[in-house]
């Protein structure tokens, strides 16, 4: 029988390493702060915002939201991005996206400094995460996941990590990181050929496909770490993870509940990013 | 028995190819030129100039050498190819690496702008890699080792492909173009445990790690088209693969020799990327 393990101790962990880091900084006359900018009123944004803040709050971290309306034209929206790019007193800047389609992404993704660009927008943080090179940005949640991973002492060099998704947000950034770890890496997909065959040999398993359940205790090895990364929302409006948790657990050594697992993790990697950025953005601070 | 599969064909055809392309476009008066940058006399440098301009040649795209000594100070380079890039008349600029530990790759990585930088130095082209954008230029001798799969009709969607080596040159680059293509992808290197485990499942095993024969018979799945992307050098001064070519040819299905293989590729890709190049400074023409 595996063990469930959930996101809230890691959270809280970086939570009090981050608080007092921020605190060493505001000691220093430096207050660190997050910039959302939101377009619209999408539901799971304004979920992820509040989230957002009650965690800086919580890590000592100022935030504030720039509210943009969902017409608002790509001419005006590149200037208020600029606007917030060049305010010495943001460090880290979080746009969600997607954005609403009169604004294309390929003509703002340069506009936030990647020194700011605490979620992976620009491209020369995107290089760097193909790169291995961590002075970048990597997106949070495959950091969330990573965060998990080392919480709960999963070893990772030489050992056969299975991806399951390959999106710019999540699979292809994790397969990333785990290759920085030492992990053999195997990215599969809606491609692939006998998937169970594939991910059965997963010593740790991540799921990001973006499917409801879909991974059931055949896919699973003995003893392996399953980390759920999707958030899929069922038709009586219940959320629910990629990973079919009561049907994998007995196989599977440790797996992350959904929600309350990787989820619950993302705001507080969103928070270190922020610190991480302040201190760029200070450099001779120590 | 395993059919070698030789890279002069597959560089021949896209020769062609590139050659009826180049004529269309200097019938509309337009030149395609590659210019090389080679700092100081490396004899691999000058090797693969050699073979790269007898390419164009063949192509009938120009190409020009600017060489620099090999203690042009930092200042003086940037300057060098900043000109470079500034010059109109040329689509492609290849920069022979590593540079001497004057220059800092960081300071210049951005000098060539994406449009004429085939081989995928600056990291918006390095960021469309990891996206399989196609706009961007991957590396050529990734890209030449995609050629031969291609031209000698290798199913790759859904397959297993394995790539060992994580390098940015190669390894990494290699696996996207594997992903793009819809295989499944495992990453493997040094730190991988079991490793003949993991190459022996691969349908495509590509064999970038820099070791000279190191990948034996026992390593190889049976049927498996095997890619030798290793240079090495041995004792005596014989260019050897990594892979021994003797000892897997039993078992593989295809297999690529060293030297005539991916290697022979490789200047015919980089072709197809100053054709490409060309057409992007000169859109509107085609």
């Amino acid at each position: 029988m595996g063990i469930l393990i959930k996101g809230k101790p890691v959270a809280d962990a970086i939570t009090e390493e981050v608080k007092k880091e921020a605190e060493v900084l505001i000691q220093r006359g430096i207050v660190p702060k997050l910039k959302i900018v939101r377009v619209g009123e999408r539901e799971d944004d304004l979920a992820y915002e509040r989230a957002a803040i009650k965690r800086m709050t919580a890590c000592s971290i100022s935030s504030e939201v720039l509210a943009l309306p969902s017409d608002i034209s790509q001419a005006d929206f590149i200037e208020q991005l600029k606007n917030v790019n060049n305010d010495d007193t943001v460090h880290g800047i979080l746009l969600f996206r997607p954005l609403p389609k009169q604004i294309n992404e390929n003509d703002i993704k340069f506009i936030i400094s990647p020194e700011k660009d605490i979620d992976c927008l620009n491209p020369i943080n995107v290089a760097k995460v193909l790169e291995g090179e961590e002075t970048g940005f990597p997106p949070c949640t495959p950091s969330a996941a990573m965060e998990i991973l080392k919480y709960y002492n999963v070893e990772l060099k030489g050992r056969e990590a299975v991806v399951l998704g390959r999106s710019m947000v999540v699979g292809k950034p994790m397969s990333m990181l785990l290759l920085k770890e030492n992990a053999t890496v195997t990215i599969c997909h809606s491609r692939t050929n006998n998937l169970e065959d594939v991910t059965r040999k997963a010593d740790i398993l991540i799921a990001a496909i973006g499917k409801s359940n879909f991974i059931k205790g055949d896919h699973v090895k003995e003893g392996a770490a399953v980390i759920d990364v999707g958030i899929n929302v069922d038709e009586e409006g219940k959320i629910t993870g990629d990973v079919n948790t009561s049907d994998c657990i007995e196989k599977a050594g440790l797996i992350t509940p959904v929600p309350g697992g990787v989820g619950s993790v993302t705001t507080a990697v969103l928070a270190k990013h922020v610190i991480k950025a302040c201190k760029i953005n200070n450099r001779g601070v120590r």
